[in-house]
């Protein structure tokens, strides 16, 4: 078993060789210097990701890690707490179309991405099902206006959970990871962790999650400035265990997982942001493994990508989570990777060149 | 055989009611009001053209126009007209990965498109390929320059032939179509489409196509303001033969006839816009089946696609063509349509609303 300073001592930069190769063979595939855009660029840090000139992915896997926030019991979201257990039985649900009725089992099946559900931390009786991986060490997280939302031991617990998921789904074929969620409240803790990392105002960076109308919104920054005067900490797991939430933990360990073994993150919404901010400052070569899917809607998710250096591939103005805006993105990753593997150079295919 | 004049009056509005439901049936889906951002309106457009509140498309085509251009002889373009050819053949060659070894071959494999050739009137002895459709009737337009590009017959011809191509590929299983391009040169005639149709100034709708200087761009520019200043025409058919192309026109009668059977028309790059351009000016309804992929790198593209009124899905830098953009967004609809036909609601779902 490995413990949570393995899994960041195995993640490494990627592969500045194999980056380095794609980018000269971008200039000679058949088409103008730089005509494909910001493909390009993206093909060449999958490469270096992939350790491949011509890197091949194929599987791709959408972890969705529930769980609750005691901090739901705040008056922070438009919708109660109840529909977390909801939505992880509609992510499992039998429907005509397949296994879930939920938006990220719709576009997942669209583009041939395996769904992975785990019960981070659910306040409620999940019956069993084959395809739901159980993880809770709690049911919610403790009230972050209050107290630590998480003990240092339950942050580690659900970080190496979060881990031994993604390893699973690389081994059963995933090389594109999207780690997604679903959790009542969790725009919260996300915002929380957002601002001290960043240092920003929680003003700045609190938007309204599910749709709370302004008056909620000026109450949800009240509580996340609360949460924020309990702590002076920094200290990226410290941040991560203060506001939570499980979900948030599992994310973080999926992402360090995928890079330890040198696969893909693509990057969905703002509460995965804030997993993927606690992860770069543990560890900032994980910035290497991670792909920006689409600037979501979410006030502070543009803040996010900036201190993580990186450019979303979309902006379809999504703010749903659950791995969706990661899964859409999969197939433009994909068909970057493509170029580099299966266009003709110039020479090969005999086109003159400018 | 169907007459031009019996194509236009083919192109009916999508349906309202269809559109009306798939709009009511988004409301209510297990998702906060909303949250899937832009999906949620291309959805309900889908659910107008296809004629199904929960639409189904499967198959994607890519048809691949190519032409060349007598004003590629004025030194409009970074590449020699030899190009036009050499990248036909490279769409049709036999490779490693399959069929065609350009950038829009592989990116078609990646998301499971189809791809159509069509000679619409290349200046080289192409050799006869199973996957090639020949539709030449003249081997390049002559000099926009100096004199119309195409007779009305001419132009009527490759509409026509577009339009016989797009019916093949909806017969063979197409509901989503791109209409793509290739043909050096090509910038030109749209840039000179654009600024007629538009009332735009030529400086304003002219980019640097496959890449050319500053120097050569203003040389383009000038070609463009002497091809504008030999007719007054704006219409839209006479704009069409007098600047061109043959692969223009093609997409022009491809567009045509996705949506007189309610198909789908992904929008690619500049020179398709130029076609739809073309195309709403004839029939407006034509802008129902209308989907923009990207805003693409070239000049003048954001001025065709604010005029269609059309919001494009992702903003990646490309500009090759080709149709390459176009089957990128592919997976996007597909995934929007997957929302309203896969998803259940929340009654269905037993999930509490808001």
């Amino acid at each position: 078993m490995p413990t949570l300073a393995d899994l960041i001592r195995a993640v490494q930069p990627a592969n500045p060789e194999t980056a380095r190769l794609a980018r000269e063979r971008q200039s000679q595939l058949t088409k103008p210097a730089g005509a494909l855009g910001d493909l390009e660029e993206l093909s060449v840090r999958l490469a270096g990701v992939l350790g491949s000139e011509k890197p091949a992915p194929h599987g791709v896997a959408v972890l969705v890690a529930a769980g609750d926030h005691g901090v739901a019991r705040s008056g922070v979201s438009a919708y109660p707490p109840e529909v977390t257990p909801a939505m992880v039985a509609n992510f499992l649900a039998d429907t005509p179309a397949g296994a879930g009725g939920a938006a990220v089992n719709a576009i997942a099946r669209t583009v041939g991405a395996k769904v992975y559900v785990m019960d981070a931390g659910v306040n409620a009786d999940l019956p069993d099902h084959p395809r739901l991986t159980r993880a809770a060490v709690r049911r919610g997280t403790r009230n972050l206006q209050q107290e630590a939302a998480m003990t240092p031991e339950e942050t580690e617990a659900l970080i190496l959970a979060g881990a031994a998921l993604a390893g699973r789904a690389i081994a059963e074929g995933a090389d594109f990871l999207v780690a997604g969620e679903m959790g009542i409240g969790n725009t919260t803790p996300a915002a929380a962790i957002t601002a001290r990392l960043l240092g920003a105002d929680p003003a700045e960076v609190t938007g309204r999650g599910t749709g709370v109308d302004d008056e909620r919104l000026a109450h949800k920054v009240q509580v996340i400035r609360e949460a924020l005067g309990r702590t002076p900490t920094t200290d990226p797991l410290e941040v991560l265990a203060e506001f939570g939430g499980f979900e948030i933990a599992a994310m973080l360990g999926m992402m360090l997982q995928a890079a330890a073994q040198r696969k893909v993150v693509i990057l969905d919404g703002f509460v995965e942001g804030s997993a993927a901010l606690v992860g770069v400052a543990l560890v900032p070569h994980l910035r290497d493994y991670l792909f920006a899917a689409g600037e979501c809607a979410e006030r502070g998710h543009a803040a996010q990508l900036r201190s993580l250096g990186l450019k979303p591939m979309f902006n379809l103005g999504l703010r749903l989570g659950e791995g969706t805006g990661g899964v859409l993105a999969a197939p433009l990753l994909l068909s970057a990777a493509a170029t580099l593997r299966e266009m003709r150079t110039f020479e090969e295919a005999g086109v003159p060149d400018a």
